[in-house]
Order: C-alpha cells, then structure tokens, then sequence
C-alpha cells in the first residue's frame, strides 16, 4: 500500500507517513485532482462509502468562485468565500486530503505525478482542476490585464483600484489622474458585468471619503465583443442588463472587439482607451495539464473531450467534471462552465464510482439547467430559470438567496449575508483595504 | 497655498488638486504622519475645529495592532482589525488624508518632503509614526524569522504556519516532519504570550482535520530571555500565564537568550532547535526616519525623545507621539509602547495645538494607566489594574470586552465578536486561508 507511492519519493515513506489511501481489492481508490465545485462535491458524495478518496489541490481551501468579484471590489473578505477543504470532509474517514499540484496522468498505468515528484496509483480518476483565464492567443495581455480566478488575484485587483482612487486624490486635474479613474472591463459575460456594475458602486463608496475626486470623475467602461452582453440570458434581459448598467453610469460598449492592449492603454480598432486599470473577463480555456495528457480536447478552449458518461473515451475510468471538460450534449450544445453542471456532474460520476456501473450500463449524463442569473448593483439584477424570466429588486433578492444558499459553511453565510446588510444599509465596503506592495513610483509618463 | 507644493513637484498642482489644506494666518496646518493609535486619535480630535489637518500614512487603513496575531492564527480576517482611514475622519471637512511616506523633516524650515518628492509646510507638526521590528543588532535574524506589525506579515505567518502543517501531513516520521511541527516564538512579552497561546490552538484546530498528524505532535516553544514571561505584570501573575501555557501545551524557555538564528535553526547556547517557523516577537525599536532628523534619539530603541509636553525640545511646535517617542516621566521610566500611551498623548496634544498653547504654559503630560493585560487562550488571560489584578476566566471576558470596545467600527466589532463566538463554539478558525505563494518547493536538507 505505500510501496507504489514511494518509487518516486526522494525518501522512502515509513509506516505512519501520509500516503493517502491505496487502492485494495475491495476498496477502489478514487482520486480526485481538485477542490472547487466539481471535486468537492464529488468527495463529499463518496464520503463513509466503501471507497478510498483522496482529493488534491494547490489550495488549502474551496473557493466560491461566483462571488470572487466582491472580494476584489472590497465587500467582501477573502475568508468569507473560502473554506479549508480538510474541514468540509473531515468526517469521513475513507477522505484524505493533500496540498499538490498534478503534473502528469498516465491513463494505462493509471498513475498521476505530482509536482514534488510523489506518484499516486488510482482504480477511478477524477480529473476536476477547473478552467485559467484565456486571452485567445494574446497571451501578452495577460501582464498588462488583471483576472480573476483565484484570491490572490481578487486581492490584487482590491489594491490596484483602491490604489489608484488615492493616486487620482492626489493628482491635479489632468489625463494622469483621468487615467487613474478610469476603468476597463473586457467581457460581458456574468462576471464582466457584475464586475463593472461593483466597480461603480465601489467609486460611489470612495469617492464620498475623497476630498477633490467626485463619483462622477470615474469611468468603468464595460467592453464586449458581441453584439450584448450577458450572451446566455434572452435578449430582452440583456437590455435590461445594459440600460441598468448605464443609469448607474458604466459605459458599455457593444460590438467592440480589443485589437490591441499595451500598459495603460487599450485599443478598439481606431479608438484608444487610457486606463490604469484592466481587467480581464472575456474568457477562460482549460488549465495547461489538459495539454499533456494525450487525449482528445475541444479545439477552442482545450477541454478535455467526454463521453456522455463524463468519462474520458477510452478510459472509462477516468473522468473529467466541470471546467475542464467539454461535452456537446445530443443538441450539440456545450454544457456551460458553471458550478451547477459541476455539481450535477460529481453526483452523477460518484454514483457510478460507488455502484461500479460499468460503461455499457451508464445512462448518459443529462444536466438539469436551473437556471441563469447574473447581479448588476444595488437592487438590480436579472434571472432567467425556464419560462421563468425577471429582472430588477425580485431577481437581486433572489440572486442573493441563491448565492448564499450555496455559499459553503455556515460562518461564511453569516459573514457574507450580515456584510450584504452593513454594506446596503452604510452604503460602505467591508474589506476596503490595501495590502500587498504600496506606494507604486509615479509612472514616468505624464 | 498651492505654491509651496509645486516646488518639489513634478508637474505643477493645477487647481482642484489636492494639496491638502495650506496654513493660513487664522487656520494653522497640522501635518500629522501615521494614523495609528496617536495619528487617528489626533485627527479625530483635531476634526471639525479651527485647523487644517492633514494626515499621511503608508497603508490606506487603521491597524488595530492588538488583534493583529489572531489575523496570523487564522483567526481573524485582515478587514476584521481594519478600517479606512478615510472613512474615519470623512466626516471632518478640515481633515485630510493622504496615502504617502515621509523621508524627511526640516525642522527649521518646518517643511516634510515625502518619498515620490512632493514637499509640505507644517505649523504643527505629530511624529505618530509607530515602531518597527527591532533584532537588536542581529539584523540578519530578520530574512530567518517572522515579524508581527503589518497585515501583510500577518497573512504571511498565516501562511507559512498553515503550509507547516500541510508540509507535514504529507511526511512520514522524520527530522523532518518534526521541523515543520516545531513552532519557535521569541519573546515573552503580550505579544509573544498571546502568539504562543494561539498557535497551540490553532495546532488542536488544524490537527483535528489531518489524518496523520496529531496535536500532540505539534510543539510551540517560547523562548524569553528573561527570568519571566509579561515583565510587566505582578510576578504572580506572570507565574499563572506561565503555568497557563504549559497546560496548554506551550514550551515556555525562560531566561534562554537566543544566541543565533540561521536557516530552520534556533540556538540558545548550547540548545539547538530545528524548525521551519521562528516568530519574532522580542523588540521594536523606532522607525529608520527618526535616524534622519537630527533630533536627540533614545539610545536603547532610537526613539524620539521627547519633553514633558511631548515636543521635541528646541521645536514646540512639532511633536513625537505613541510608539515613536520615547519619555521618561518623573520617576525615570519611560512609558510603555502601548495604544493608550499613544491615544492620552494625542488628546494631550490636540488641546495644545487646538489652543495654540504656547510652551510656557503648557502643563506636562500625565499618563493614565488603565492596566495592561493578556490573553493565553481560551478561557485564560490575565489582566491588572492598579490594585485590581485577576488571572483566568474573568480576565479572558474582561480582555474581550476591552479589545471589542476599542476596536474602531461598527461592522469590525460585530464581525470580531461573532468570530469569537464562532470559533468558541465549533472550535474552528475562521480565516483558514492559505493564500500567496503556494507550494514551496521541498527544501534540499533532508
């Protein structure tokens, strides 16, 4: 049992050593390369059964990943989106849990090559790492752009807005400080739009603290390439979205494709946008792994190509769940990448897991579409679930409900829903905070 | 008013900019740099009165320095035990703040000139710029140890403690798995009793979800070079925090000099101590700017000394306060560096400056002292008060009190005080966040 782990171990495991559970005869291993909603749920569902799981990630904690953007615009903590994984499982014992990074899948072997050089043996594969941000070939963008996919990203978004409102506090009027106020969201997508709708709220919340900056002063410009935003939602919603949006005073700007973006410059075609700040939303393909492991992957955004039954095709145990995953569905339409296909995913791979379903006697996935929502501002939002259509305050408070329904432990609920209140009711930020490095020198351009 | 600003910029101040208010025949400047305890208390004293205030600071918050080593044992979030500055002092239309470093003071010419090169005219002038970590000519100790003043090296000790236990869960039995379980705190005073205390908790907590690791495996060690631990307390209680930790399940090394640190190593003297965490908690000493005035310097930590009215002697019009001042009263000892030193000397000062008291008549300043206390962990603490000196439970109840009542802001208190509740009840932490770098590669030592 710990023999197969420790070949590629620098030092051989003794007994007592953490080798994660081995695959028995009775037992079959189960292992699971990532935490978010997929993987999570996952374990949690093969959790006191007659498995061995063992769940990787890079990360100590789950994230929730639809609520990251009030993070970077400072209404909420990091903390209060996140929960340490080993909690969530605790109480089943057949569940262990192991900071690492996958490096390598060999299907026939069935082994996984971690980072650190430890190799993991498995009967079932999971493979549940989720998406990165894409620039669709332009990945030189990426150093002039801020995204956000992890804490320390949302983190880091927090301190460069922050920091530039109190840059502009301190610069006479000028292109300078205009462009220190002014903000570019690229992507109209859920998170571009509740991004740009929180980062007008949030200059409203500063701007009341600032002596020589108005509310006015600041500009977030919502770009979208498509010809609306928010694709998904019935296009009457969409406009809805964007006439919400511009009472609040984003400017969206439909049918704008990005043909260039430089350091503090953004370029549509003929019109050019100065701009400290940049954020990036318009995209994700599936993380650099999907590569390496030679099997079949959707060309646009490198998927890993599934079988209805989420498994690999070849490899019947293996599968891929949420973000990293691609299946077109008998319509021929992409499950979209968000957590409730993961979720009903992990459920509908760990009943296969735990009955030992072989391949020709699993029913293909089918994925029970619950809806779409997307939150615009202070009692703004709109909500789409069947025929099921609304928009403005009703689909805020349900956009609300929802989020901390889902949202994973009880303490975070609390957090989340009493800094919702406090920031409704003071019209404040709960986490309006700057840490990381300070003081950037004055650019060198004027 | 703008004029003697321009000077040292770069571009000069159109109008609208923000100079920060300029003296005036009837209105004096008040330039106070740092908006700790001493800072923000003068500020808020100063509000709304005939003067025109402006207040600088490195970070855009408030620090309640106090809580700051529940934020490193996951205890609390960074947003918890701060606030905007701004916010604090919005409300005062003659106080502004602005987010800069001060490099130098020209006494003489009564002129600050800040790190990106712009200069300010002062009438008054508050030195409230704090301490810093002080390795008492060790300076190499710094790059092998953790220090306790910022967010930032909060969430870093956060960090590196929680990887340890990761770290470990993935090792077998070895020297060096023992190192990552071995906790090294240095100095026995508040904050290395409240620091040691903490960790052996947050041990129970983490080790309550690890498989392989237990509590009892996880070993703090408190290291004091003294003959006790809380030199400011009565003996007896010093005896009790002491006798506390051991319950607990601290180490604590009395009157055990550290003679050198280096890579995973502690030695004192002869006792060699491997391990991957060294918390620095033995000194402060005053910040590097206090070197550059050419004022007269405490000898031991550097600090600024000062008159019995809190100026700086041949300057009346500029004053050191809180942390970066060092006075010895009558009776020749010199004030602690505690927050209510620093709050009693800015009330002090702000009557002087609010009534232009000149230095004749200005009665000397008199300190206060409400008592100290500490906390060991749950249930535990000990606290005096003039003749009232109470160790336990009691004590733990009375310090939350205290340390909720101090707290700046509304939401900071409510948010606090349910995170205790929380974590009192369910035994579990609520910022168990491993954010930054992840993943450190496995160090070459074996």
């Amino acid at each position: 049992m710990l023999d197969q782990e420790g070949a590629l171990e620098r030092s051989r495991p003794a007994p007592g050593a953490d080798p994660g559970p081995g695959p028995t005869a009775s037992r079959p291993r189960v292992l699971i390369i990532g935490g978010g909603f997929a993987g999570l749920t996952l374990a949690k569902e093969l959790g006191s059964t007659e498995t061995d799981v063992l769940l990787l990630d890079r990360s100590n904690h789950h994230l929730f990943q639809p609520l990251l953007y009030q993070v970077a615009t400072a209404g909420l903590s990091p903390a209060d989106i996140a929960i340490p994984i080993r909690s969530v499982v605790r109480r089943h014992q057949n569940v262990t849990v192991r900071l690492a990074e996958a490096t390598h899948v060999d299907f026939d072997a069935q082994r996984v090559t971690l980072s650190h050089g430890d190799a993991l043996d498995y009967t079932y594969l999971a493979l549940c790492a989720g998406a990165q941000t894409s620039y669709f070939g332009h990945d030189d963008w990426a150093e002039h752009t801020l995204s956000l996919k992890t804490i320390d990203e949302a983190v880091e978004i927090r301190r460069r807005v922050l920091l530039a409102f109190e840059r502009a506090e301190s610069l006479p009027p000028s292109p300078a400080r205009d462009r220190h106020l002014t903000f570019v969201v690229i992507g109209g997508g859920p998170t571009g739009v509740e991004m740009a709708g929180a980062l007008i709220e949030l200059a409203r919340v500063v701007c009341r603290d600032l002596r020589t900056v108005k509310a006015e002063d600041a500009r977030v410009l919502l770009i979208e390439a498509g010809p609306r935003i928010l694709p998904a939602m019935p296009a009457h919603l969409s406009t809805h979205a964007t006439e919400a949006l511009r009472t609040m005073g984003v400017e969206p700007m439909l049918g704008r494709a990005v043909s260039h973006i430089g350091e503090g410059l953004v370029e549509l075609g003929d019109t050019r946008i100065a701009t400290e700040t940049i954020i990036w939303a318009a995209g994700v393909s599936a993380i650099e792994l999907t590569k390496k492991l030679g099997v079949p992957l959707d060309e646009r955004s490198g998927r890993i190509l599934v079988g209805p039954d989420c498994a690999i095709p070849g490899h019947p145990n293996a599968f891929a769940l949420g973000d990293i995953a691609y299946w077109a569905g008998p319509d021929g339409r992409p499950l979209p990448g968000v957590s409730p296909v993961a979720m009903q995913q992990a459920r509908y791979v760990a009943r296969i897991i735990r009955d030992q379903v072989p391949t020709t006697e699993r029913r293909p996935f089918a994925y029970f579409d619950k809806g779409t929502m997307a939150t615009i501002g202070r009692s703004r939002a709109v909500a789409k679930s069947g025929r099921f259509e609304v928009a403005g305050a009703f689909a805020w408070f349900l956009w609300l409900f929802v989020h901390i329904f889902y949202l994973v432990g009880f303490k975070n609920r609390i957090f989340v829903l009493f800094s919702w209140i406090w920031s409704y009711v003071t019209y404040r930020r709960a986490a309006r905070l700057i840490t990381g490095p300070r003081l950037p020198a004055p650019r060198p351009r004027s």
